[in-house]
């Protein structure tokens, strides 16, 4: 038994990784599948999106971001190897190459997963490496920059970046009472949103007292005494006691890629869908691989939690012997931005151009709740249509409480296929409390598709 | 030209015959098109869904609960005539007998729209007409019981029927400050869900304080000096200074079937996609016809406002010359009962098996927020599938803030015949304040997934 026993090595202690291991442990017990997981951090299976809500300090301690703790993973019969960096990829002797601390060594697989996630954008300027200049990927960096904002007491806060995780740090640094300014390089904040909603967004920002400044390119940061003073832009110096980066991460492909495994254009590796890479033996999950984009149908590259667990998960029961899919992605997101939310799914205005299709859109005002019902609130609605179709290619919802979420029947529908007129006739829920009588995601399907049949001949 | 003139009549002035109305004349002026509509009551397009927030005093007046006012449709060359009850139809003469005070009189059509609304149940027991005995159907209802509870100050109220308007009405009381009884003849609240599920907010109406009766069949009315003292039941009388009837409504289609205009098994008016009815130019929309259930293949009655909105309007364009259909249901519904939320889609595990599926069914807890996430509150998810396929046939919601209009995506779901198997790949949106990394409806469809799985050879 023990020679045929299958070696599994796992890169990367986070969702998708962990998710690999554990639906790989289920399917198969120790006496027949080992499993060695490495993690070149501290942490592992940990919520990265809601570091900002540790910062913020709606969440106590960075252990309640912890799905699982390596005791419970190591009870699994998974050897779980902290501080451990995977170096180096082999295929043709199908071994790893390890460094812990000062050591290096070979560790060999039958199975791979590769779940290296993402690598956050550091910008290439002066200065970048002043102490009080934080990213915000890692749990480790969380813990530091709270430390930091705990020990120091900044006043003066300026967030690099104006997308999602730029939004969610700088509410958070609101909530902490600082002076937030938020630039981008940009002329909208959040560019997965078309530039109308994204100024609704923009709008929201400022009514919070962000001083957001677009079309603002980063040139440096100034120190003194090694400490961040300043951001230096484009556009003027803004006086900073911390800079937090929210620019976005690309996939962490470069062990993949130097050992000859397929990475496609998005930079992350190519898979299919039961997460198999173009090496046999050898899969990948998380923010390090590519996703086919069910609407584009073009591959692309998205780092969201969800997609990273739903690919491990795939990823563990294919290795465990069974058969699981992660069929694409339509482009779903959500985020908030103290009361404000923001949701997207499908392609904006500009990503549905990109890939040839001819658009319409709408957009449409309403209400969370039937407009009599307290509680009320503000929910604007934009549809994009194929213009001679009239067949749903992405939704984006800008709203406050209970506006967002209503992007996950558009998700439905645009996976679907349907049409804005056909959408019209969808059975969603409805009281009071809840929706007005044409719920707000029907109202915009049916004047989406009114100003589309009168454009018609 | 004014030979030629077409004479629309509309029995009804609620949702549908005012949707059908404004639609008509939408796409034909009132030189082409005559609108006449009749309404008995003295209140017009007003949201009854409304009146138990009216009671509860979510709502501060009835005219907030009208979402146009009479003015607002004669501005559009509508006739309307209030305190005007149609009481015939008379198909070879094509014309409607209305009675308006101590006259009587025929209007002529050639287009007619019936949209009678309901007929609330009552109850054929000794007693029901004392004072203090309330339905809630109508806004002229919602008014007299305001006033009586605003005048004479019950204490103690019982609600007759643990449906949408019982609970709603039950809420309305607690949060009155009354001492509440809630009877019902069945042994769960909420027909519309499984037991379990039903058990569920049974808890939770307890919790709320209410004294709930179940299996307690009415057996009449106690009254001194003609109001109300007591509710007789066969488990005993029930001390009362307040009653409300929440038995549900049937189809008004008596006008109708009296016309010889086709009436189905579940008492409603029969129509097409388009809203016709099996009389040439004769029209139906609302709470008085059946609709086709996409699930069952069946013809049912549902009262609801989102269907009368949509059947009206789409019999209103038809009949301005346009096209549009109502495809039929699913059977979405959601209600509150104070911070309890409750909804469902699709069949129950009953009707399925009425329908003749085969049925597998899993409860799944989950939070609405992601665990660590301040106001993660607890959901339960149950998912209805076809055995042998894994198709989804329903899906039932109980939980608090944020949980039920998860029911929409579940409805979309739904309405494409998605397997469970097949909706753990959906892209819901994802981020801490809105959702576990697996949001609710995934993690039920992973669970229910996962069993089914098991299940099989």
């Amino acid at each position: 038994m023990t020679a045929s026993l299958e070696r599994l090595v796992v890169i990367g202690c986070d969702a998708a990784g962990m998710s690999a291991a554990s639906q790989a442990r289920r399917r198969r017990p120790a006496a027949d599948l080992r499993i060695v997981a490495f993690e070149k951090g501290q942490h592992v299976s940990y919520s990265a999106c809601g570091i900002p809500y540790l910062v913020a300090g709606d969440v106590s301690t960075p252990d309640d971001l912890v799905a699982r703790t390596p005791e419970e993973f190591r009870k699994l019969d998974i050897d779980l190897r902290l501080g451990c960096e995977v170096v180096g990829i082999s295929l043709p002797s199908r071994s790893v190459t390890v460094r812990s601390g000062e050591r290096t060594y070979d560790e060999p697989f039958d199975q791979l997963v590769i779940a290296t996630g993402g690598v956050p954008a550091r910008p290439d300027v002066p200065g970048a490496d002043a102490d009080g200049i934080h990213g915000v990927q890692t749990l480790e960096d969380g813990i530091r920059l709270l430390s930091f904002l705990e020990d120091r007491a900044p006043k003066r806060a300026v967030v690099v970046g104006a997308g999602y995780i730029g939004l969610e740090m700088a509410e958070a640094m609101i909530r902490r009472g600082l002076e937030v300014t938020l630039i981008d390089a940009a002329d909208q904040p959040m560019r997965t949103l078309d530039p109308d909603m994204a100024g609704l967004v923009a709008n929201a920002l400022r009514d919070l007292g962000v001083d957001l400044r677009l079309s603002c390119r980063l040139s440096g940061f100034s120190s003194d005494a090694g400490r961040v003073t300043a951001v230096r832009t484009d556009a003027g110096t803004l006086s900073a006691d911390v800079v937090i980066l929210g620019l976005g991460t690309k996939p962490n492909s470069a062990l993949a890629a130097d050992a000859g495994i397929a990475v496609g254009a998005s930079g992350g590796i190519v898979v299919d869908r039961r997460q198999r890479t173009s090496a046999e033996g050898v899969w990948a999950a998380g923010d390090c691989v590519e996703v086919h984009h069910l609407i584009s149908q073009r591959p692309t590259a998205i780092a969201l939690g969800t997609h990273a667990n739903k690919q491990g998960r795939a990823a563990g029961i294919n290795i465990g012997g069974g058969y699981a899919t992660f069929p694409g992605v339509v482009g779903t997101a959500v985020s908030k931005i103290c009361s404000h939310e923001v949701a997207r799914t499908g392609l904006t205005t500009a990503e549905a151009l990109g890939a040839g299709f001819e658009v319409f859109s709408a957009v449409t005002e309403s209400t969370t709740r039937a407009g009599y019902f307290p509680g009320a609130l503000p929910i604007t609605t934009k549809l994009i249509a194929e213009r001679t179709t009239g067949r749903l290619l992405g939704a984006q919802i800008v709203g406050q409480e209970g506006a967002a979420k209503r992007i996950d029947a558009l998700a439905v529908a645009l996976w679907h296929g349907m049409t804005v007129e056909e959408m019209t006739g969808l059975d969603l829920s409805y009281a009071p409390p809840f929706a007005p009588v044409w719920d707000p995601v029907l109202i915009a399907a049916r004047k989406t598709a009114e100003q589309l049949a009168r454009l018609r001949p």
